[in-house]
């Protein structure tokens, strides 16, 4: 029988405040058992940007990314946000390591092709190659995956951290029993963004694709769901979208079906 | 009877230059056998913190480190740099994982206590836990070390990259022969910067302390000796500074002696 992984993708938002990422590494460090956390990249690289007179250019949620990006990504997203989880990781006594997609090859990625629009330095996953995290999690060490990928050539790419935490929980549902957590600032998905409580118990993959039909999605919510589908139909046992609250017991999360 | 491992440390000179930086990791990549790289900062985190308006303070060669200057070290170090070596390395089938001391809890330090200076958060390294890199170096992944610590609280540290690649090779040598390379840009210690192809063969400890009361010695070999010296005291093998050239055969590079 195959053990427990709980993958947990913390969004943009909650890693933009302080108190919010120290409240959601408590909720992490109390889940049980062997586990991974993806990060997403959040305002700084974007302020930091600004900061060096980069403009920052994003289509349907995507940074467009230059060379100068691409260097502010690495920076923010590989350095300052990778090694201050898991510093305050190591601090509550999980032996967390912080990984981009380069580091023990664990992420391959080609850079995505030009067609309408020329995303610059994004990268596609083409493989996730789970021994490395196998290996880590064997000696109980915690992976703590940022949004950088490469393509084996010597390049680093963008690539978008909900896509990382879908592909990397199929890689690893072939040895474990993965729970994928898609964990943002409201305890599920809404039904209406003015009522912040009330959340959808269950989207089916129907009534996600009636959902963009009719644009009753929030344009945000669409990478996640789409990269949570992909997960259960490559395999992933679990996948939900929660709040810091109710990361461990689910109560009023969204859980995603077939 | 225990194994060879080469630690080599690359200076910021070498890091400098997209160009110096590609023949010293042809160089790494042609060492036998595990080895472990650590790498300093260069000339990039003071661009950057110039870019960002940060000004960038140095005493005796150790930069004065205030909250901003550290979140600069650690996108350049721990980001940028260390995730560029990483992805050059797995280009040429070495598989990297790229590291601070914070990652798997690899070194940690303690901020520098106030005495006549006050060097900001700069760490001063209490241990050094080698069963990770172990572990990582057992199934053939070569670790890539920034200059980055943690102090196990929480908070990260700019650390010395000379002291660190020292600190390491000295945990590694219980279990492995250490061989420890300074790697810089002249091909061993020279007599006389003038004569950039005159190098020292052996410098012994006795020499060195000589030197220093002299004035003989350049003020930016003195760090990088005295760690050697602390490595070798320590129990590490061999000790050499050398270039990229003679990175190999250590042809006309300098040996330390007790």
């Amino acid at each position: 029988m195959s053990k427990d992984l709980h993958i947990v993708k913390i969004g943009g938002k909650l890693i933009n405040d302080q108190a919010s990422l120290k409240e959601f590494l408590v909720a992490f460090h109390k889940l049980d058992g062997p586990k991974i956390l993806v990060h997403g990249g959040g305002r700084k690289a974007t302020e930091m940007s600004a900061l060096l007179g980069i403009e920052t250019k994003l289509i349907d949620g995507r940074r467009i990314t230059n060379k100068d990006t691409l260097e502010v990504a690495i920076m923010i997203y590989a350095g300052l946000i990778n090694k201050n989880i898991v510093a305050q990781l190591q601090c509550m006594s999980i032996n967390a390591i912080g990984m981009s997609g380069a580091d023990a090859n664990l992420i391959e990625a080609h850079k995505r092709p030009v067609k309408d629009i020329d995303y610059g330095f994004v990268g596609d996953i083409d493989q996730v190659n789970p021994k490395a995290l196998e290996g880590l999690l064997a000696i109980d060490i915690t992976p703590v995956l940022c949004a950088i990928t490469h393509d084996g050539h010597g390049q680093l790419l963008n690539t978008n951290a909900d896509t990382i935490a879908a592909q990397v929980a199929i890689a690893m549902s072939k040895e474990y029993d993965v729970k994928l957590s898609f964990c943002f600032e409201y305890p599920g998905v809404l039904y209406d963004l003015d009522s912040p409580k009330m959340t959808m118990s269950q989207i089916s993959e129907g009534e996600f694709i009636n959902m963009k039909t009719s644009g009753t999605v929030n344009s945000g919510m669409i990478p996640k769901l789409s990269n949570g589908f992909d997960a259960l139909k490559g395999g992933v046992g679990e996948v939900s979208i929660c709040g810091i609250a109710n990361l461990s017991n689910k109560e009023n999360a969204t859980t995603l079906t077939l």
